[in-house]
């Protein structure tokens, strides 16, 4: 059976497993005053080129509305892609940490388009309190198209919403998936660029369960680490969260494993279009947007394969397909293997990619 | 080195550790529709001999939140003792997941005493909305100074709630050692003395990160559903929650790694006792206040052993120690040796219990 | 000076101010347990031919917030027009009181389209919890472009809305507009048409500060009157938000006073008819948005005419208008007389609709 | 029948009538940009002798709320009496707006005792985030017995809330009678002792429904204005609410009215003294607290006395009576007669005060 269901039906790397087997030996004291928590900060300063306040959560919504609610004001908005994660897929998250607005601004491939950010804000410009106010600007990148924001788009939204007393956000679910797309390093794609926080996603690409709030500007690090606890986002064992943080950041761990999934996602766009299958978008990290006729999923669910329809986009961008066929989508990850890559093109009705 | 500084300062047992390798292998749906999220549903069916609902979250504060807001109302309030862990050791968490008051109902030795619950209860009779109304009566059992309720003392109070419109809910971290206590089942300690909900802490006693909210009453369910989405608690790689619980649900290994810790403590007080020492409270759980001079905790600090002062009970009713004596916490674990007691011993300046 | 700027420039009418006179004789109970507060029920359930639960409050957003957290529910969504009132103007109140998302629906002229409605419900028919669910849908009548449903088209979104779970609410702002242009009854606007909820506003029509909460379902009202006073919207000398309501549904004086205004507004559509302006929409009950040259609003605003530009809706339904001129927006209230109609008129460049 | 079950049993006054009248003449622009909201600014400038900001809202709780608001923080608690009415009276409007715990420091006449908020405060000392952290002192004033704090008194305790990184709050539902009985300005009660913020109460001395958040710290104003509008508190007729202050600030009449009610609250005490009936508190405000025999409250009932008893209260400083006797609350108003006082004493079974 191959798995293309979502990047979190794959337990964790190996690495991973075997941290978290050292990392248990012995006490610790609790709450983050332990020597795996420090080494864990020692890494992340490490991977983003300064000194960063970090916060260990559990999971991807937790780490996106705490980093959010350390921006949110009174009567203020997240501006985001309709199609963004923290819009359409946390239930609501983000508004019961701090109560604030979620308004999408459009654009193509799950991008925010800058022109039409500018115009949204400054609808913002007049003060009027009945407005509200913009708190921040979320980009997901890899975005929920497996599309990527480049350094420059970053800063062109960052200095847009900076002139507007906006924050910076940047959901890092697939933050590595990025990377390795865009050849670029951590700090050039979120500080250097403007970003403000990150919510660090280690989950997708081979841990358990552990994700990382960054921030940037240290302002907010004091009211987070309260926030944190307040939000019941504080894991007690937290040297547990902190060894798979360090099992993943050490010698590039992570960024290897996002390269093998990105691999994996290009090999399986080649299996559709070898196919004759048309793609949403060209992917850039490991999703994959298929045209399927009807029958063809059904052959292919027939076949073990699991994936799932991609049908209600909010975003009035829906990428157009061949009449009769439905958009899917095909998530790979650290485990995908080129034969399960492979199997799936022989349901397809040709194998000629997966012998490339 | 003695480490006595808290029960989350141990890592995870070895068979949960085994358990999460086991788990590890292969591909598995996300968000809980997952074999090994059915097989610890059935374990905690079987646990607590009926069918329940069971929600898996990271942090006892978020299954406490959790569990409090499945029950609140407006102008609710939450009615526990005013050293409980929700009101004194959660930053406000309860209060952020549903807007609700946190009111000390006081008694001795951290219990709730019911005289007094039913004059507070009492108050809100008049059913005047200024004064808001109960939601909930919150016990921790074993509490947070290793006290027990027993079965009839929980079905006295919940007896009370009831009447009074208020749900019943049992902050559980300790809940393994207060049945290993009392020697009662899960079941009678629970749902048959009345209880609405329970948050079962499995950290404290082996697991890396794994909580359950249970609830005896089915109606909440679909809502929570949502809410712990909403709430950021649900964990996209559910096994691995999952897998902790079966480790320590079946075989009655969590019981066990209970015994063990109870048994330690109770090693730990004769210590004390052989010292000279008194305590504040006899254990009923892995919990030892002992009364101790200042050059004694100065001498066990200096022999590398970790504990807290105990020293601003909120209770009016607050143990008296012998003159120029501090109140001590010293926690036992799973982890916990005898060799482990017979160093503090030894550093008390007797040797006495552990050669016992 | 010509006063269009909002219906809330105008103060309370003569019958309100002498009701207040009237109602300020003598001491009366606080919190509502006053004979004005009976005799507004009174008038509520005579209003509406049945018995209702009604809640008084000083602000609209207030009345909004208050009616729809009464319907929240865990990871819950209000659908409303992407230009409504709960959406734009109110600063994330709604968000607030409950913590729940707010989508736009679009359609023409500030109306859901209740096709798109229907496929919008159907996003969450998978009971996905990441998704979230409806709680409410929100119509306002009339709405924010001076446009009404019928209570055929309310049935038939309320029809949508019950069948996927969603409660229906109406922000009446200007209900009694509303009611004064479709010339039906308040009952069959509301309860008969599937209303759960309606936000009863008199503050426009002609009151100091009076809005009701009105609950056409008798199971939330005990909730409600707890979420009211921890809402802090509990009145405690209420006989005087009471003395407003009964001096304005006793003998139809709004609906009189809403009659004036509505035809105020059909005046001052011939008005701009007759000066050659287009309008963005037929005026349905008291604001009328008319397509202005540049020059043409600058010399308004020097003739001393208040009034504002309209120009950031949100919907993708926007009117289009005459190349170079902006659209504006203009509201009648129960002061505007003729003469004010005829002075714009004149500042326009003709005066023929007020000689009319 | 002689009132005294509440101060804001009584209507408006007179000149609030007459100012309401007046202000009701012509339009004016929404949301406070009108003259008279200009003219109660000025006004409340000058009896603050200094320049304040100053948000106008319709209930008490919700200035209470909004005021605690603006110095909430991640994890913070308000200090406050155990039986002050933010923890009591609200059904929990604090906690509603921002989520934060309510935590009694208590001490007799219903004052905080500066020597247990010292040590309470040294509990946060250690900066432990699961303790959570002080946000705001907040003291009534005259408080919810009436009795008053000194300039002195209020200094002690902000001193030790800015120490501890707190915020001061002033509860001035009955601040005008505190005023009249401490002899002393505004300024030196508030800001000069050491208050940041005050919500003024208007209503109980004399308005409708006007109540006055005050900041003397400018720096959060503009998050106000945001707060103010997503908390639903913001009037829409603004000069509804502005004109009322102007009647009560304008030429001391909000004065005079508590001068007049502390009054009659000194006469009512004489009259239960002579009547040989106990105090639970010698007044300082317009509050009476008798103790009386079940028979003599049970006459003065049948007189057609309005009071209430008051038998729950939560501080262990409560004042002990005659054997037999409750602790029963009269309320004195701008409305008070010495009429009524005197009817009352006949009821008592003496007219020996009220010929005084």
């Amino acid at each position: 059976m191959s798995i293309f269901g979502s990047d979190n039906w794959a337990g964790a790397s190996d690495r991973v497993m075997a941290t978290l087997t050292e990392a248990n030996a012995g006490a610790a004291p609790a709450y983050g005053n332990d020597i795996w928590t420090r080494r864990a900060k020692d890494a992340l300063d490490a991977f983003f080129e300064r000194e960063v306040s970090a916060f260990f959560v559990a999971t991807g919504s937790g780490a996106n509305a705490l980093a959010l609610a350390a921006y949110s004001r009174p009567g203020g908005a997240v501006l985001c892609h309709p199609d963004a994660h923290i819009a359409r897929d946390e239930a609501g998250a983000p508004i019961l940490f701090a109560p604030q607005m979620i308004e999408g601004v459009d654009g193509p491939r799950g991008l925010i388009d800058p022109d039409r950010l500018a115009r949204r804000l400054n609808d913002y410009a007049a003060g009027n309190v009945n407005d509200g106010r913009p708190a921040a600007v979320s980009l997901t990148n890899a975005n929920e198209l497996g599309q990527c924001y480049t350094p420059d788009e970053v800063a062109r939204i960052a200095e847009l919403a900076k002139t507007a007393g906006a924050a910076v956000h940047m959901d890092g679910a697939r933050f590595m998936n990025a990377l390795a797309f865009l050849g670029v390093s951590a700090a050039d794609l979120t500080w250097r660029a403007g970003v403000d926080t990150l919510s660090l996603g280690l989950t997708k690409v081979g841990a358990w369960c552990a994700e990382v709030v960054v921030q940037f500007d240290g302002d907010r690090a004091e009211d987070t680490r309260y926030r944190q606890k307040q939000a019941a986002m504080l894991i007690s064992k937290n040297r547990f969260a902190a060894a798979q943080v360090c099992a993943l950041l050490e010698d590039d761990h992570a960024l290897d494993l996002a390269r093998h999934s990105n691999a994996m996602a290009v090999r399986l766009a080649d299996a559709f279009a070898a196919a004759g299958m048309g793609l949403g978008f060209t992917p850039q990290a490991n999703e994959v947007f298929a045209w399927l006729p009807g029958e063809t999923a059904a052959r292919l669910k027939a076949a073990g394969v699991s994936f799932a329809p991609w049908n209600d986009m909010r975003s009035a961008f829906v990428p157009s397909g061949p009449e009769g066929a439905g958009l899917y989508r095909f998530v790979t990850s650290f485990r995908t293997t080129a034969e399960d890559v492979a199997a799936l093109a022989v349901a397809l009705g040709t194998n000629a990619p997966a012998g490339a």
